[in-house]
């Protein structure tokens, strides 16, 4: 990833970036198994970190993996990346690994490594036009743990880009669950918003949304269909990076009148005032 | 995994096992993006070395990856370190990762992995007495290829202990495909010899017992389901380490007599004679 930050940590250590490195006995790179999370820094603050920090050790004890520090550990060390890497806008990425396997196969202790690195941030013209989607058969393994197994998102991206998608939607017999990386919305004719309950991540953004919406409208988890996205008038997908992106295509279909929805406006119009009260909170 | 081997290979060189490192930054460890293989060495000779060249290729095609060397390059890469290494029974290992990725999801320039091994081989008293097997409801993506995700295999591996198992078996809706690391035979009543056709990796023990089988037996690739397993004669599995290893249990279910089967025995027999006339037609 686009690493501008100076410092890492790893091995209990805070080391310059270019140092960070995993023997290849490591069971991420042996077999792909680990955990991770991902926050926002805003000049020197981490957004929303305690709901982060509770999925981070929940992904880690659905895996059978130890987080080998208290959550007051983990948070004093990363102030201290903040403050050495000093860089106002950023994310901070925490990777729980399967540790250093005496067979290869077998857990051990695992392997912390928190790198700081600078966004991409939706463009202006994915907010102002709206994005198209496309769809993929598929159900992610454990989906309630944040695992570092993107094999399939990764072996789609060609589709994506020759689809000239952003992004590609899974769903198991038409039932969609969520993106690769980011979570589904969409808006009902009745404006009730709905996002997928079931085989998802749950997203940070997905359940501030949630919160927000209900202030307003009806929000829900429930059952959403490949049928319901066509025939929703608005719709729009949430991450951490990208906050809410408006979906106006899904494969050929134009959603609503092919427009970012007012809804979709207003709700990250929302999202950024509360993540600007949750920094103020801390701050002042 | 036990490294009782000198030396490995990485970034074009071949360095002390110890030095074996890749940054963080590769999508092995950020996303779990890689494949491998795996082959025998017995006495400085790779068995049936072309076959597992060929999937390794294979798998990398369908992961998008390339292989930095051509096949001849990376034959003289492994003999040059089974020379160093100078291990008379062990086994290589090949890993090919997504590489250092710019932003943490897009795969760049390959890493490409070589380690050698010793051999953990099935206990004896495994093929005497045979073992027990569980079953789990999952199915790998992209079964072809051999990717390094093995989440769900790991994850239930303390699964497997409690059940005083040797190993789990992969099924969807009752019709079985493999092992996290082995292949599944079965020996019907009528001596006819079935493994799963579909949503399996290839084995190549798999496609030397089948050919091995074809030579006495009706041997065939087909749909297995659990009840087919327990109403077989006899049942074992097969992988590059382990062989053949008779299966007398599935789930609370005894196979056959609940003792390894002839059959079972009399392949086992074959595939290492099998391996000695692959030695001999190389060495002398």
């Amino acid at each position: 990833m686009p690493s501008n930050s100076k410092f890492s940590y790893i091995h209990h250590e805070i080391v310059p970036v270019e140092n960070a490195f995993l023997h290849v006995r490591d069971l991420s790179i042996q077999r792909g198994y680990g955990i991770f999370d991902f926050f926002k820094i805003h000049d020197g603050h981490p957004y929303f970190l305690d709901d982060y920090l509770d999925r981070f050790y929940n992904s880690a004890a659905i895996m059978h993996l130890t987080v080998p520090h208290t959550r007051e550990e983990l948070k004093s060390v990363i102030y201290t990346l903040i403050e050495k890497n000093d860089i106002a806008e950023s994310g901070i990425k925490m990777i729980l690994t399967g540790g250093y396997s005496e067979d290869g196969y077998q857990p051990a202790e695992p392997n912390l490594i928190i790198t700081q690195h600078s966004l991409t941030l939706p463009g202006e013209d994915q907010i102002k036009n709206g994005v198209k989607i496309i769809t993929h058969e598929y159900g992610r393994d454990l989906a309630s743990a944040k695992t570092i197994n993107y094999s399939i998102g990764i072996w789609l991206i060609n589709k994506v880009k020759e689809s000239k998608a952003m992004d590609v939607l899974y769903h198991q017999h038409g039932i969609v669950s969520e993106f690769p990386r980011c979570n589904l919305f969409i808006v009902r004719k009745d404006n009730t918003i709905v996002t997928p309950a079931h085989h998802v991540l749950h997203g940070i953004t997905r359940k501030n949304i949630l919160k927000l919406a209900a202030k307003r409208y009806r929000a829900e988890e429930a059952i959403v269909t490949l049928d319901d996205i066509c025939q929703a008038k608005e719709a729009f997908l949430t991450s951490t990076t990208k906050r809410i992106v408006p979906i106006v295509q899904i494969n050929e279909t134009q959603i609503g009148n092919g427009k970012p929805g007012e809804v979709s406006l207003s709700l990250l119009k929302d999202l950024i005032a509360l993540e600007d009260a949750d920094y103020k909170a801390k701050v002042f």
